[in-house]
């Protein structure tokens, strides 16, 4: 099959990872102004996928309290980052088809894991410019899924004017 | 300054980095696709960027033709990648604005630097689906960039389908 036989996608997924970080409300902007332009099919449907961080209180004694106020930390956590990303799409022309996909535990095992089971024609994430220790440390979201995940990723940097001095 | 309030880019220079692979050409197809609809402004650019395969001859003995045979070859080598990289072009409508640059050397490090100094927007590049071993020895492009270039960086995979047999 030649590179331009192909047809053209007329059903797109595209899945944007969000958190809670500004790197990744960028990445959705970028995604809207770059990939959803305004001559695209209302079929192209974007996929906000947040992965809570893991809730795992197995072999701890904590009060029955304690975990309600983590799991409720949780649950504000999600609404908080859903609130802000729609703040961003609800402002973009023409409207999107967009639906909310919330998962949670190990966020590249889980994006990717996703990225498969939602059909994504494209991944969408922000990049936290991370120093060589704390890279060293953390590892890096973007490189994970880079290797995993089978459909084309757009890691997306804030330019350097628009970075937060949080992310020294 | 909020993500929103950023204005609309007017100029955009978009790099793909091709090579002789069918992954980079497959890249530049998904870019035009993806990246290159039919209402954009006419004031994008892609710029098709080739590294050349360093000619390093210091310290070896070579008779004059040799080195003029290894010169010939890596400039057949450019007009072949370029040749199948405008027939992709050629066949997109609208009309893009093309420019094609030529580099040598260390891919993953000129292409960084050929990225700063073009000032490019989006840097686009295809992804070798090395197993282990062969991406342990030979490292790979796409993580170098994704650590070093300051523009989002789009790695683009071919669908499992389209991929031929010897990127095994």
């Amino acid at each position: 099959m030649s590179i331009m036989e192909e047809n053209y996608m007329e059903e797109r997924n595209i899945v944007v990872a969000v958190d809670e970080s500004e790197e990744s409300m960028y990445a959705l902007s970028w995604c809207l102004r770059n990939l959803l332009s305004q001559n695209r099919k209302p079929t192209t449907t974007l996929i906000l996928l947040y992965i809570k961080p893991p809730l795992d209180v197995t072999g701890y004694l904590f009060a029955g309290d304690v975990i309600a106020t983590m799991e409720k930390h949780n649950s504000d956590l999600t609404n908080s980052v859903m609130s802000r990303a729609e703040a961003i799409y609800k402002n973009f022309e023409p409207t999107v088809k967009v639906e909310k996909k919330i998962g949670s535990g190990d966020a590249k095992n889980a994006i990717c894991l996703a990225v498969e089971k939602l059909g994504a024609d494209i991944l969408v994430m922000g990049c936290h410019d991370y120093g060589f220790f704390k890279r060293a440390l953390l590892g890096s979201v973007s490189d994970y899924c880079a290797k995993h995940v089978k459909c084309p990723l757009v890691v997306v940097k804030r330019p350097r004017t628009a970075q937060m001095r949080d992310d020294m």
